[in-house]
């Protein structure tokens, strides 16, 4: 991904500590707090419509996760992104099991049509059904027939692009190997570990240190997102590697955020396996 | 408890992958998300009323627990539970502090009263004040006058028994010793670790452990509760095996993640406490 | 701080289980629920106000931690802390991110003004919010301009008694250097680690541990505050001399939580660097 390296991505994240306005679900917050402050960013959560304008005003960029939605964080969701759409901070939509219910995926289609989203980062399954195609869900787990492979990667790519034509944003189809794409641009990257589906917010997590990568590289957002989720997805490898056979999930799910604490820019680089599509 | 294996149970959960939908507090919810994965099953939460119906039907089961209570998630959970029950999904109800405020014992025995429950689990205090014979409870703690003792063991058991009698729910009542019944069976389990109750949400993942053994053990409901709660215990006991000196609460409680996410059949089978009554 | 010894007061927490209700927020309340436990006293959490007055009743203390703020949870610690007042048991106020937004500084003022308020525990920018003499904030972190340095110190301890006889609670500021303050003593606590602003927290857990000290050393809520404070900080120092190079802030938590369950009386005696002003 030369010339701009991902190491500067991570670096610019140290460096600006950047503020994020989470409005995500109550399940996995406690490790979205935690993981943006491993990254290097900052976090700041607030659901309340009469809350949320005054705290999105103060960050870099703002979250709407849709895991746990109810009507009154809908309702936060709209104003706090009607505000970062006024003052021009980006936007990242997790559509956590879009297709899945009803609610969900209208909740996340509204948001996507009314304002200005930067990045868009979910499975294969949700993001089917963000672009109105969804076969079938499983929950907030990726249809098995949705996953991207091998063989399915260059239609993956193909559907990627097309989204993000489509809606302006960066797509980020996460999974086994994860396709992240502009309109004319698409890389895949392959960096990761299976032990990151047997903890809950492997993926909550991913978009909120997404956030904190485009808020402290606003010239190369495609570069930011490529470098956020190269970067968890090596950690994963990390904590993966420091797994003994005692040590379960509760286990790598520490791990894993001891590795986004320490991870440096040259670990980023050296092994970060990103390929251009 | 032969013929039926614990080990079977076990199995049956890890080869089926059962969906689970809570409603549950946000106190302990990433806990049980995290145990859910654990022990196998997968995990989806969801409350808001217009959301639940559609979640409930594309899972195997339903965790209602009263932790945290509001109004806005008491209707999710009535509709999240006449959905379940139209579709013949077992219900699994933990009905935290009941007897410690009106609204949740009356929110739970409304619960039990109106739906198929399919268990109840519960401490002995909560489940006394659902039986509508409550001493004086001490928050989320049982009472240290209910608690099961080997001398209150018989009477404990015939309570159960009755309970599940007049519910039609298998009654899982868990402490220093669990006492598990339908209306004419009851087994005592001598599983578990104090230190168990120096975390929060041991008995929260445990319900949801159950549901998923439930879920994935439809024969047999009596014996799938029985293993789901030998196994957590077991687990308690791995898990307090591994402390330092060093160690506390914070360790305890991701080595008890970890032992759920490692036990196996055989090693259920060797550990387990079981005694029918 | 003879004659009191800061060991009594920590003995006092762990003889006498003080049940704690807390109205906290969603992102660290598992944390908060684990210190409780960590510390000796026992959590329960409602925020429904058809809830809370029954369970403020059957506890001896109540915290309320402006976190995730919304319109229910508002009317909840309202109701709840009429009732203790009533009842006489110490209110802890944390108030997370006043000055951050018009809600949090205005809902913040209202509890202060309404209610028998105990301690106030917040960072500088929080209390400055309070007393109507703010700066900008940083979201929930404090401003770095009003972090209290050796220089600022006295002034700060100024601040504190100021604004203690005013309110007429214990007033804790805490960061780098804590100050703890009632209208005519101020004492400066310098335990604590870096590593405590590294994990999302750390300050929500340290004000339900100061309710569960006031609970327990009712006769002396000024030096059970300053046993609370140099308690968690010196735990934090534990936690970080256990540190290996592969552990970050996900470690860190665990080790926290483990320090507070471990610490003894004597530990805490001999560790606590507490001078009065």
């Amino acid at each position: 991904m030369k010339p701009f390296a991902l190491k500067i991505a991570l670096e610019n994240v140290r460096a600006q500590v950047p503020l994020v306005h989470c409005i995500t679900n109550y399940v996995t917050v406690n490790d979205c707090a935690n993981a943006l402050l491993a990254c290097g960013g900052s976090p700041i959560m607030s659901d309340e419509p009469a809350d949320v304008e005054d705290i999105t005003s103060i960050c870099g960029g703002l979250v709407l996760n849709i895991g746990t939605l109810n009507e009154h964080t809908i309702a936060g969701m709209h104003k706090a992104a009607a505000q970062a759409t006024k003052l021009g901070h980006p936007i990242v939509l997790d559509p956590v099991g879009a297709g899945a219910s009803m609610l969900r995926t209208s909740t996340a289609a509204a948001l996507l049509d009314t304002y200005d989203i930067a990045v868009i980062r979910g499975n294969m399954s949700e993001m089917k059904a963000l672009a109105g195609s969804a076969s079938a869900t499983r929950g907030v787990d990726v249809n098995p027939e949705d996953a991207v492979t091998e063989d399915s990667l260059e239609a993956s790519a193909a559907f990627a692009k097309s989204l993000a034509e489509k809606t302006g944003a960066v797509v980020a189809i996460t999974g086994a190997i994860d396709v992240v794409a502009n309109a004319t641009r698409a890389f895949a990257i392959r960096n990761g570990s299976p032990l990151m589906g047997k903890i809950t917010g492997a993926g909550c997590m991913l978009s909120c240190i997404v956030a904190a990568y485009v808020v402290a590289n606003p010239e190369a957002p495609l570069e930011a997102v490529v470098a956020a989720i190269a970067g968890e997805g090596l950690c994963g490898q990390v904590a993966a590697a420091r797994m003994t056979h005692e040590d379960g999930n509760g286990s790598f799910r520490t791990y894993l955020l001891d590795a986004l604490y320490n991870i440096s820019g040259e670990a980023l680089e050296r092994g970060a396996l990103v390929q251009e599509l």
